[in-house]
């Protein structure tokens, strides 16, 4: 067997431990002057496994490293870097071998990186391109942050309707080495608007002199520019797409998605998502990258919300002081009665929040859903004060446990309804529904519990 | 410009509230027996449209109208099922229907349904599928729940490496109405191991005389059968392929995993991390059709596990009685407090799991992660002690105030340590880190909170 195949038959393993571990030998290479061994052992790997081992280099290494290379697979390896890397090996390429392997990266990479690039860089690098490509970073640029139109690519293939299948074939053989995808051709008029897509498998299967316009499909499933990227990504999971058209408010075909960008994308949104739900600030860069700066900013913001929240339970809990003098046992319960309001309004807000951004729930759901949640929250408050119920007994006797009880299944239900419902109303509002978190569900129920317990308790205990 | 083109402009906004609304207009004509109307509907629409509708069917009518449509197309919409209703649907439309189906569908989907068959339906089924598709059922199913050989599909296409690119063309063209994709073909040896891959736009752009074995690429990016499922899809987004061929232990070509299957594997693993850092089990079905009960039991568990902590948490206020009686301006800062610590700790725990599943963090980084972490909850801790320091002072004096500002410094820095640590000490183990749920951290950063803050305060208060 070909030895070369099976040099990442544990490429899950190598790349665990991989980069890190052979960074110091390429730069060691690299002081030696031995380029001719780094690049013997560039040509085997993939872009990506190049682009990760640039990241674990000083900059300026990692720009010599990237210069060994042909033009080509310098701009392959640079789309695999991350935002932040591209910037910082840009420069130290320096403005002229930047600007090349700019030139030669894929529509879509080439107006991200530009977009974060600071005003003074944009305008050394802008004469340094050619016209088309200036012209293609301005209209890509043009789409605000999040919508379907900033994620897409101008690297599509396109096909007039009255040609055949060969002819048709034969002009994607031509497109191919600069097309993002030659898997689906789109099929447009004169006036550059979306009348068709055709596959190149259709195109294959199909007879020679058959025309595109009878084998082209009509129904094309398309988004539009300034739909959201997360919508965009959903369609082609929806549809199994290999690319998404994008048409613009004339109609005219403007971009594509293509299916590796969609599995960007959606990641990045359940990761937005993921932060959210736990209070932190989306943090773009890599966590392990985060400065100490950028955490404690993305995090401070919610904690000194919340403990105004909170202050609120300590202020209901001081309105009851009197009770709570004469009842100290009161006391040994209050954590676990608000507790389980916010971790059942947690788990509610959770299923909510997942379900609204997948599109398995929608705000028309809202009441359907929330009268399942009230007899599950019934069911589950009613076991979590059995559960609580001995214990109520043996430490406060039995009218405490009463109160207990009580108050579980209240602030199970009160929290629930609230976690669920939250999501909702955001969303109602056009808000983000993920913004419901868990610590703000659990701070709400926590000042709703506090308010509960201590009125059932003045009520029964007097 | 063509009509038909844009019927499905608003697409998102149709199918939000389309397959519920149409599907009483389907009903009335299904009753009216006018099904041409219907089929000259359902010809315009995409599969996974036409199996939206169905959904909003009951299943006899689903099956009469899934009848309907040309066998090949039935099997196209029946893959776009959720698996409840394939298992619905398949019970409608009776067995030697159900059985024409199943042997159209592709590999991967027909194994998946099959697994979830009751065992008299699998065996009333198996004799009615032709040999090929039973031993392939055989093959796929062999794999377990979360493995890439589970996602798997035969449906893929080799090639030899000996023959030209031409001949390689001419090859695909035959297979590829029956492979889920010729994008690229695989080139296995007389033994079936895997040596290369070469992608149709290669074929293409080679000369015709070329030979396969000069054209293909022979580091092939590949994974293991018994490979993760996510491992396998992390891979398909790492390296932004079509597909991934899975070898098994004998080095063999078995299957392919493919860029729309990897999407929804990203899709349920998010979702299942998601429900995981919320305390609730993994709900595999619509959490829209999900049942009472099925809320209830993937609920419950944890809930009543949370009690429990929570008692600790009382506990450790009866052991400070005698502190509690004594200054019961203490009780209102309780609140605050403790869940400080445990808002900071469900912060830490969220990027944890999340960079841990995305593999943005390893094991490895735990120290360097756990160091940064300690800077950064002491500098959350001093803001939130300074925001309630003036609240310390207004209601319970200036010693209670140095208790609280002490007491949160404590309790944020404590929480986050803990937060941040459980997601890398339960991957340690070989458990999910995403078990490491805000409520969880919040129940044991209660449970230290009412330690750290009594204590300090009877020492200070006396």
């Amino acid at each position: 067997m070909n030895q070369e195949v099976f040099h990442n038959r544990d490429l899950l393993a190598a790349t665990e431990s991989g980069p890190a571990d052979l960074a110091p030998v390429i730069l060691a290479r690299l002081r030696e002057g031995d380029t001719a061994s780094i690049l013997s052992y560039l040509k085997g790997q993939h872009p990506a496994d190049v682009a990760n081992l640039l990241a674990n280099l000083p900059s300026q290494d990692a720009s010599r490293v990237l210069r060994l290379l042909p033009l080509e697979e310098r701009a392959d390896v640079f789309g695999y870097l991350s935002m932040d890397d591209q910037l910082e090996i840009g420069r130290a390429l320096g403005r002229r071998e930047f600007a090349k392997v700019v030139s030669e990266m894929s529509a879509d990479e080439r107006a991200d990186l530009f977009n974060r690039l600071p005003q003074d860089q944009q305008e050394t690098l802008l004469p340094a391109l050619a016209q088309a490509e200036r012209e293609d970073i301005r209209k890509l640029s043009s789409y605000p942050e999040g919508t379907a139109g900033a994620v897409m690519t101008s690297d599509y293939a396109t096909l007039p309707p009255n040609i055949t299948a060969r002819e048709a074939l034969e002009a994607l053989r031509l497109a191919a080495p600069d097309k993002e995808t030659i898997y689906n051709a789109y099929v447009v008029d004169a006036q550059r608007r979306l009348t068709g897509v055709v596959s190149l498998r259709d195109l294959i299967l199909a007879k020679a002199s058959a025309k595109v316009a009878d084998i082209m499909d009509t129904n094309v499933i398309h988004a539009r520019a300034e739909d959201s990227r997360a919508d965009a990504a959903r369609l082609i999971a929806k549809y199994d797409l290999i690319a998404l058209p994008i048409i613009n408010g004339g109609d005219a075909l403007v971009g594509i998605v293509t299916q590796d960008d969609a599995m960007d994308v959606a990641e990045e949104e359940a990761t937005k998502d993921f932060h959210k739900v736990g209070t932190v600030g989306t943090i773009a860069t890599s966590l392990k990258e985060a400065s100490i700066g950028l955490l404690y900013r993305k995090r401070i913001t919610w904690l000194v919300v919340l403990v105004f929240f909170n202050i609120f339970s300590g202020a209901g809990l001081a309105l009851f002081q009197d009770t709570i003098v004469a009842h100290v046992a009161l006391v040994f319960f209050l954590p676990l009665l608000i507790a389980g309001g916010g971790n059942a309004g947690a788990q509610a807000s959770t299923l909510m929040v997942r379900a609204l951004a997948t599109g398995d729930v929608r705000l028309a759901d809202w009441g359907q859903m929330l009268a399942r949640e009230l007899v599950v929250a019934a069911a589950l408050g009613l076991t979590m004060g059995l559960a609580v119920a001995t214990i109520g007994v043996v430490r406060g006797g039995p009218e405490i446990a009463l109160v207990v009880v009580a108050t579980m299944v209240l602030v199970v239900i009160t929290g629930s309804l609230i976690g669920m419902s939250l999501p909702f109303v955001l969303s109602r509002f056009k808000l983000d529904p993920a913004s419901a978190s868990a610590p703000l569900i659990t701070s709400i129920a926590d000042v709703a519990g506090v308010l509960i317990y201590l009125s059932i308790a003045t009520f029964v205990l007097g």
